[in-house]
């Protein structure tokens, strides 16, 4: 569509108007309501948290009551278990970038272990000339690298592939990926000490839990940007996200990054093991397997408006989502008002974070009939997020990793929003 | 100094080497313990957190136990109260940027009010030619800036201020400051709607706890970058943080960023309120005051190693800290190991983010021996923060509020840290 020049005349079908209207601020929006100048500061205003001293200092917050809804979703383990299996960051309530760290989704393979630092260390072993261990103390004493990465399961939004479209929210669809600032030690520090041997080409990183899982990591990856994380978020790692040290490879499949990190076995051969085999491997229609898929696509997806998030009256609402890609930088993301048959740019958060999670947002006036949004992301590898039809089609109906498809929101004449599949 | 090329020559007394050996890696750090290369397999590996299941998922997620101690310190509160006072971010356990939630310091008047977001609202009145109130609600459907930003009391580092150098951490010292990645809605949309006369000039804004904490803003101040913060690092604010919704005033003196915001009255000059009078305002020598001061002055402070986090033997040691100015961008962060008679260009991590903290590191060889740490911030404004005589010298002895003298850590042959004045 051609540039307008006004910001309130729609750039796309069913009401989407130029991210213009988005960088020069809300012209309109008109939420406010008038209020008469007594009633400002008539005692009635005084509500009962203003008539009392509120509550006490405390040594490490927590959310309001009031949020206690914004929880993970979806925890669901193996049975018997109760720690073996994944739960989904609740993506429709939060906002901006970075995903608390008590929200970050978790995927475990035999539960949270709870390690003692003290007792726990990082062995590089196997194709090298010098064996060592690393203390997590040791670690410390490094030079640490702090970088803003995306993660995510490369299960995420297999959702999406089931025959019918399932009523789920944004976060149960798409919650197992997370954003964070992470602060660690660059692996090829660790390896440059251990001194590589000229015939190593490959890194078997395994972790400490129970499940001992185990995934190979080219070298070459190790060599470039893996880092063996301490920090998420300004405070040591969680239990959860692989206290007390986490192997790191910004914009592999989540899984690579081997929590509760115990040993880099550096080989010149990938281990084959279960979790990079039998699992985390895309089957092809003519039933072969890719050998393997590391870099997570180019992929973004509306959190809001999304399932639960109704829309309570027609009017101007903004669309925001997130928008990464295992292959670089996001440099575009489009929004659809009608189902894809046009599209808008959206307003990206500046500076654009490589690797990371990014923030769009659009401007759309729904006029209360029915509309379908969809957002569609392209990154500088070159690469377009395609629709689920085109999707399947090349994967096939046997694929679950990996998917990177459109997400497509109905909404209905009431603003109810709902996984709709075109 | 001259660049010497070579990482490993000093570029400045006592150990320090260039910041050319930080950005190329840690060569010859060699933490790393000898091992051979059967145990790295051996049984003897798998302690009990690897052989039995770990615990359970959960909806949101706390520390390890073994980081218990890292929590909020010094919470001081008024006689006969628990919550009147500050507590502060205990800077030397954290690393990166970003603050979490659970330990951004609090300052409060009254206690943490538990507001109910439905029954809350920012009225907008005075000076306007359309009074207006925003609930909560509607202030989520304009659009939002996502900005991380730093935040610090005006109090901050007041310890530095004693006559005899304080036997305290970093934390203690200098907590009373946080950074954080903050979502709003750009306040000057909300004055836009609700009109401003010609001759307003301040709008005061008041908080919604029992203190109603006030402060008057300069009207240029709160169209240019002021938010209505909604979400703090990715989640809804915390209630000791704001929630449901506060003002923030990108680099002003952090009480001026009223939190539980309820009121912004337009006025034409400022209310001289109690908190921006005979508190938070400058006493000069002369015994005038000055009338205001807002933008926090450029400052920085080495976080490890400091009191606490004592060096365990002579060797490499990463010197690791945050830098962050009100009036913009830091440019520059130099440290020194000798007391301040020669410094070195520390590494900042890029890109560099104005008006938020930043971190900087750089390399040290510690012979063992005395050593004097100092860290000296410089800005795009042209500012250098001030050795601490020459902050008291232009200040004057009743100073209190805004300093952001240079803080020197001194070292002694056991490796102890504690704080010093030169």
């Amino acid at each position: 569509m051609t540039d307008p020049g006004d910001p309130w005349i729609p750039v796309a079908g069913n009401g989407l108007l130029h991210r213009r209207w988005f960088l020069q601020g809300a012209l309109g929006v008109a939420m406010g309501l008038p209020l008469s100048r007594a009633a400002a500061t008539a005692p009635s205003f005084r509500p009962p948290w203003a008539s009392a001293p509120g509550g006490p200092l405390s040594g490490y917050g927590t959310p309001s009551p009031y949020e206690g809804h914004v929880q993970r979703i979806g925890l669901v383990s193996q049975p018997g278990t109760d720690g073996s299996g994944a739960s989904r960051t609740p993506l429709e309530h939060l906002e901006g970038v970075i995903t608390p760290n008590g929200l970050c989704f978790e995927r475990h393979h035999s539960g949270v272990p709870e390690i003692d630092p003290q007792r726990h260390g990082v062995v590089v072993h196997g194709r090298v000339r010098r064996p060592l261990r690393f203390s997590v103390a040791a670690l410390h004493r490094y030079p640490l690298v702090t970088r803003t990465l995306f993660l995510e399961c490369s299960g995420n939004s297999a959702g999406l592939l089931a025959a019918d479209a399932q009523l789920r929210t944004c976060g149960e669809l798409h919650g197992l990926v997370s954003a964070s600032e992470y602060t660690g030690v660059p692996l090829a520090l660790l390896l440059d000490e251990a001194g590589v041997e000229d015939d190593a080409r490959w890194v078997v990183a395994e972790g400490g839990d129970a499940a001992l899982m185990s995934r190979s990591v080219p070298l070459a990856k190790a060599l470039d940007d893996a880092l063996l994380v301490l920090y998420q978020n300004g405070e040591r790692l969680r239990p959860e996200n692989g206290y007390p040290v986490r192997l790191l490879l910004p914009g592999y499949e989540g899984n690579m990054s081997i929590k509760w990190l115990k040993r880099l076995h550096v080989t010149s051969a990938p281990a084959m093991a279960r979790n990079e085999t039998s699992k985390y491997t895309d089957l092809r229609p003519d039933g072969t397997a890719d050998q393997f898929t590391f870099p997570m696509a180019v992929k973004s997806v509306i959190t809001s408006p999304s399932p639960g998030l109704s829309l309570v009256e027609p009017g101007l609402y903004q669309i925001s989502g997130l928008a990464w890609s295992g292959r670089g930088t996001v440099r575009r993301v489009e929004v659809s008002a009608d189902g894809g048959r046009s599209w808008a740019e959206a307003a990206l958060d500046e500076p654009a974070r490589p690797l990371s999670l990014n923030r769009f947002r659009a401007a759309w006036r729904w006029n209360g009939g029915p509309a379908v949004l969809i957002s569609r992301a392209s990154d500088d590898h070159g690469d377009v997020q395609p629709t689920r039809d085109a999707w399947l089609a090349r994967h096939g109906v046997s694929a679950f990793y990996h998917c990177n498809a459109m997400q497509a929101w109905g909404i209905d004449a009431r603003g109810e929003v709902r996984n709709v599949y075109l």
